[in-house]
């Protein structure tokens, strides 16, 4: 199966596809809805937005292009974010881009999301970016009143420290279902900070943004990117993969986190590539050379 | 209100006096408790000490301008510190200085701090800083004989990151009310390090130091105090406030960890400023807008 | 009495002599025999091993000692580790030295160390390293078979942190008796990441490796170690001890979390120094000297 069980109601499938990018793709709601269908068939059920995502454009490309199918909905999740204020020509008030986990900015986000998304659900809203400045109380009500409407089914959270994941769970009345940071054989900060320790302790299944390194894994430029595509080469032989995304997916999926990786192309090949890693099953030692290869030194 | 609940039984003003420097400020008895008296018609009535301020005097400055008017104690807090054993000509044996956190430098501490006080209780003790010699067995057994002679009614600590309060929590018998940190829109350590995600997730409210980062804030010399200072500024005209310490003090207050600073200064007008403060209301832009100007980046 | 518990049911000595180098020493096994004796008589009946000590060598020369007298196994606790998996030319398949957490790993590396041994039972099996790639799953249900067997008594850690220590605890159903990490008056690294606050918040009594620093303390050559030293010659005026490593050693005994070091010299007169510091009571002034001198500043 491809799917994931992140809480016993909620599954998603193993491989998510980001919509990051997707103003920049220039697609028709036509193409947009064929991409859908395509990623379906290769069993991805789960999308990632958030509502800034395009200079908070995206959900709403999406949406349209679900409208043209409606039936779809019921057969994929949507995770979306908020929390994040742009000061971008859309909001010609704001003087800095800022945070706001109040209330009233979390009530209004999802209304504008559900909106976008011409949905009467999101199936995982997620807080974008800790803040210095963070009311947990408010954050609490407002989940409360959204689980409660029906309007947003799951909450989570993305770049959070464990300190910062264990603090709202002490006021939310709902469990975090997913943590969603940088993972990739470049990004191995949540190995260092204790997130992935958190993870396993408390069973919750990661997400992985950027999990080719925003493209520096593809086409390397440091000694670092050089010294790990190497590794990730001599892998893919090894495994005989063609393609080192899916030695680097393959690397994600084997982790006992059961880390869930955010994929953001919208190339059809590199989804599938992404989907082939599912098939492999990569040993330990390989799986260590990676890391040891990004770190640039031997275990000690 | 201007007060602010510890526990059900303790109550603080939301600005509390600091006496760091009393021994500095070259008051007659009668002065002192002139000023004492002013901070109290403003509202204060939390004031701060430690054992070893002035080199072990501010305590019986303090306690002598009390016993000018004993009634004034059934009105105010006291807290004071102990664990730090400063190498002074009051104690030529000692070579270096150190921390002791033994049962019997409690225990004696506490006694002779309520001689200084001339009072029977001290409403809280705290720990003056974390030690990485510390037996919290005997710390324990200290806290528990005083709290049951009633020579001290609460225990806190200051400079303590999470682990270290986890680690005393789990063997005191009472709570732990409060830990002092330094924090100010100059010092941000403990946005970093995790303890106020800790302060919030244990509904710990922190009492803050050096609220104006030891004047750096007011007479600025560096280009990060330069940097924060403008931005104080800004904020300030935008509130109509005259003062950037009424601006500082907002940041402080206005945080949802529900921070308690610490007032140093002697001159009623710089009280009054911090007063000011509580009448203010800060939005979360203004608050990180400061924030990102001690930072020296825009928040990712 | 020279006996220090870690369960109701496990008892160490309160020096442990670590068999690191065992392969070096060159010794018979009658020899050998004799070097344990001669530390039972001192009072030391812990003795620390790991698999790969000496290239895969060092625990079956002690089992071959014992076996001259099988009468001692039932005096004495073996400690031993697994995990790492050394590129040796014992295994030339292995390409890097790595981890290897793997239920089949954990149970096969114990099995041949009962076969080096040549006893029924190990009382105290350490992993010896966090690895990235780490599936407590597979670990609980190691520990769970070895303990159901009587092939292993008790389960502990090495150079865990906090997070990791407290992930792992989450899935055996056992308690981690101990974690042995390295501690000296040159490496204070367990004080600083919070190790340390964990021990004692979690009653743990840490083992602590390398005491001597590896011998940095014993023939120092950096600013540092000379720094270190000349406070260690101080304070063993001060205590009229002949040996700096007896300062050492008591430093480390002194400590409140209830430091277990393990010693690694061959020779019965180190041994004896390091007993020696069993008789010792250092003051929390001396203490703060030698972690002052090694910090290299005062403390705030």
């Amino acid at each position: 199966m491809n799917q994931i069980s992140l809480t016993p109601q909620l599954k998603f499938s193993k491989i998510v596809h980001g919509y990051w990018r997707l103003a920049e793709w220039n697609l028709s709601n036509q193409e947009l809805l064929k991409l859908i269908q395509q990623t379906q068939e290769l069993g991805i059920t789960t999308f990632d937005h958030a509502d800034i995502y395009g200079n908070y454009s995206c959900e709403k490309l999406f949406g349209d292009a679900l409208a043209l199918k409606p039936s779809l909905r019921q057969n994929i999740q949507i995770v979306t974010k908020c929390g994040i204020k742009l000061a971008t020509d859309k909001f010609p008030t704001r003087s800095i881009n800022s945070y706001d986990y109040s209330y009233h900015h979390i009530i209004s986000t999802v209304e504008s999301s559900l909106n976008n998304f011409k949905t009467d659900y999101i199936d995982v809203l997620l807080l974008h970016r800790p803040s210095p400045f963070f009311n947990p109380e408010e954050v609490a009500k407002a989940f409360n009143e959204l689980k409660q409407h029906g309007k947003v089914l799951n909450f989570g959270v993305s770049n959070f420290t464990p300190q910062q994941f264990e603090m709202l769970s002490s006021y939310v009345e709902m469990p975090l279902v997913t943590n969603q940071v940088e993972i990739s054989p470049y990004c191995l900060e949540h190995f260092d900070n204790g997130n992935i320790d958190y993870f396993l302790n408390k069973r919750i299944k990661p997400m992985a943004w950027s999990p080719l390194a925003g493209g520096k894994l593809i086409k390397p430029t440091t000694e670092k990117e050089h010294r790990i595509v190497k590794t990730l080469k001599e892998i893919a032989t090894e495994l005989e993969v063609e393609n080192i995304d899916t030695v680097i997916y393959a690397w994600l999926l084997a982790h006992p986190s059961q880390i869930i990786p955010v994929v953001g192309s919208r190339h059809i090949e590199r989804i599938k590539n992404a989907m082939n890693a599912l098939k492999i099953t990569m040993s330990t030692e390989q799986w260590l050379k990676i890391y040891i290869a990004s770190v640039g030194k031997n275990l000690p």
